[in-house]
């Protein structure tokens, strides 16, 4: 029985569940891109912080360290692009991809100017922090593509945790910037008023991404999680120090050494966790698909027993209707056994039901990335009106939202609301 | 210059913007079918009308003319399934297509009923309830067709079309169950409780049916439904003096035929707004593929321009980079002039920026629809957990939220937010 003879209905669900599978296995795909995204972060991460080193002073052997840290990430560079090659540009992809390939296209912009950043830093042709921000945009480029990955995916336990892995790859991005501040800060004996005002910053950032990782992990990352933030009154000392000190209250510029390896041990710790979380994604979504395939088989067992009309007695699914159908008893169609016909529409409205509640899962999995949409988009808002800074501007909202004993999130979704009603 | 050989952030900005104009085009036909359905759905309301008047009463040529609005709903039927077969059940479908094809599954189980409804129908093998609750369920089954071609619509301005067509088609259903339960009523001389709370529910359904369509409609429409409710002073008396009738204040049968008529005037003012708002979906549709095809070529005039250096100077595009950069400048990347890399970035962020203010404007178009299915989901749950009629569960919902001084849809999400954390 090939699939134009079987029921219309029937051939509509088996090609509704061999559409999830087929986006299914498109997804693998984007973990493993988002994994590659993750280690060529991880690797920029580290090239950024030796061209600080390699531009700040004359070491002997500096040259060749920086040109080995350029040429891991260049190992990692390659791999995405492989992998993003079979995004394959020249097919004909399906729409909702659009977003995904268009952070693509700027991902690789960014990598292709790469070359010319490196020579310009080994020609000590930049200062540190031109270089800082050259680096710190492609990372943020490379981390856009893993919340674009998150915020597009269509299963939710993927969507769940892809949040998970994004807010940590981010929270480790500014703790690496909230390092970097601070061996700065320490260097010079104290800190400066913007520089408070980033690190507050930057703390109350990671604060938000680690909230939100914690709140979309699995167990086993929560518990790792717990044991490297009971590693943390050390970080807490340090930071309660750096707030206190101005030009009229220095500190030893040796806290400066103390601060780096406390940051560095704390960041190392969160890589792990991350390396941990990217090595489950391709278990997850192997059992999504496997389980899809099972519904699919299901679907094509139906499809035999109507082939066999008389083994219609022997078909008994499990799956039961939902409250949709109330009011009316069912009549049998023209050409089904009353007991097929009903095995028949009990997997329609399972499916339906099954995809309303996928639906509703993915809408809580995605609500956390809209938060962060929202707060991104009130401080620029905020940065245009008022000519600000970022970091001023995150601070006024903060301050603003807290004093209304508002989360950020709300406050955030007030200023869009009362910003679109004096555009219109 | 083949797409190979270009650098590959356009060859996936091209891969990107080809992605939206597939999925126009592929949204296009999903709007041919929206409109298919409508005739159906039109078709069949008039059967069943029929079917009741068939039912009720003996007349010489009552077979004949229902064998006539059978046949009239048939020719609807065969154009949807033509129309359902360009969707391809036999290809390889992407995701986003699941709950599309499932719903079409259910639809499809329903038309196969639908012949052997007829002959019980025609034999009078049927009383009227059964009759009408089966008619109105494969209505509502087409409906929920167009339901979830508006709520899985990628393009904003479409999705806003098909939410006020979704929105009139389902208000005019519950018009037309509203005449034909005040029919039975005004017959009888009186409603009977049951009766008063299903029109209370009809009329209110409809109300924010309405709301949505003008929420959504261009001012075409706009004027057009002013013009129709224009003439609603008769149906609010008639509606009043339904309300005040009781086994003690009879009123006199002939008010049915009145009432009827009203009514009547009134459906078919709305079914001409309809076929207005689904005569204006193609034209939009391609407006937007237009413009789509427009920025690829924009896309291919540019990798033309990077195929000759020389008239690199030429190149002039006025899109303009947004905040996202602010902080670096930019370096010239390996292979490309500082011009033409410029316009290449200037493109990557236009249409990132244009994809994120789509997704808003998307999220916007949908609310309306999010709304329903808080109330939805709301009242089945008030009918499980109280065991009540979908009319009683709809007037206790009405009643609370008013008491409280809320929308039906904040206090359903209440509702839910409540029985979740019950289950949890």
């Amino acid at each position: 029985m090939n699939e134009h003879t079987l029921p219309d209905a029937l051939r509509y669900l088996i090609a509704a569940r061999r559409a999830e599978t087929t986006g299914l296995e498109a997804l693998a795909h984007v973990c493993t891109l988002v994994t590659q995204a993750g280690e060529l972060v991880h690797a920029l991460q580290k090239e950024r912080g030796y061209s600080n080193v390699y531009l700040a002073a004359e070491h002997a052997s500096a040259r060749e360290t920086l040109l080995a840290y350029a040429a891991d990430a260049d190992v990692q560079a390659r791999a995405l692009r492989q992998g993003l090659e079979r995004l394959d540009p020249a097919a004909q992809a399906t729409a909702d991809k659009a977003r995904l390939l268009t952070r693509v296209a700027y991902v690789l912009y960014r990598l292709d100017e790469l070359p010319a950043l490196r020579r310009r830093v080994l020609a000590r042709d930049l200062d540190i922090e031109t270089s800082l921000a050259h680096y710190t945009r492609l990372i943020n480029g490379l981390l856009g593509l893993v919340f674009d990955a998150a915020d597009t995916a269509l299963d939710p336990e993927v969507t769940r945790a892809l949040v998970a892995l994004f807010n940590l790859m981010q929270g480790k991005e500014l703790a690496g910037q909230e390092r970097a501040c601070g061996v700065r800060g320490f260097a010079a004996g104290h800190f400066t008023a913007p520089q408070h005002a980033q690190l507050a910053q930057l703390i109350d950032g990671q604060d938000r991404c680690f909230e939100a990782f914690l709140a979309h992990a699995q167990p086993p990352q929560q518990a790792a999680w717990a044991a490297l933030a009971a590693c943390e009154a050390e970080l807490r000392q340090l930071r309660g120090m750096a707030a206190r000190t101005s030009p009229d209250a220095r500190v030893d510029a040796a806290l400066a050494q103390i601060w780096f390896d406390v940051q560095t041990a704390r960041i190392d710790g969160m890589r792990a966790v991350e390396a941990e979380l990217s090595a489950a994604l391709p278990a997850l979504c192997q059992a999504r698909i496997a389980r899809a395939h099972d519904d699919l088989d299901n679907h094509r067992r139906l499809a035999r027993q109507l082939a066999e009309p008389a083994a219609a007695s022997a078909v008994l699914f499990t799956v039961q209707g939902n409250a949709l159908d109330a009011g009316a008893p069912d009549l049998a169609g023209p050409m089904l056994s009353p007991q097929l016909s009903r095995s028949l529409l009990d997997l329609v409205q399972a499916q339906a039901q099954r995809l309303q509640a996928l639906s509703d899962a993915l809408a809580g999995a995605r609500s956390s990335l809209d938060a962060r949409k929202h707060i991104e988009q009130a401080k620029q808002l905020l940065m245009a009106h008022h000519t600000l800074s970022e970091a001023a501007a995150h601070d006024k909202l903060r301050k603003a939202a807290m004093s209304r004993g508002l989360k950020l999130e709300e406050f955030a979704r007030q200023v869009l609301a009362a910003g679109a009603g004096g555009q219109a």
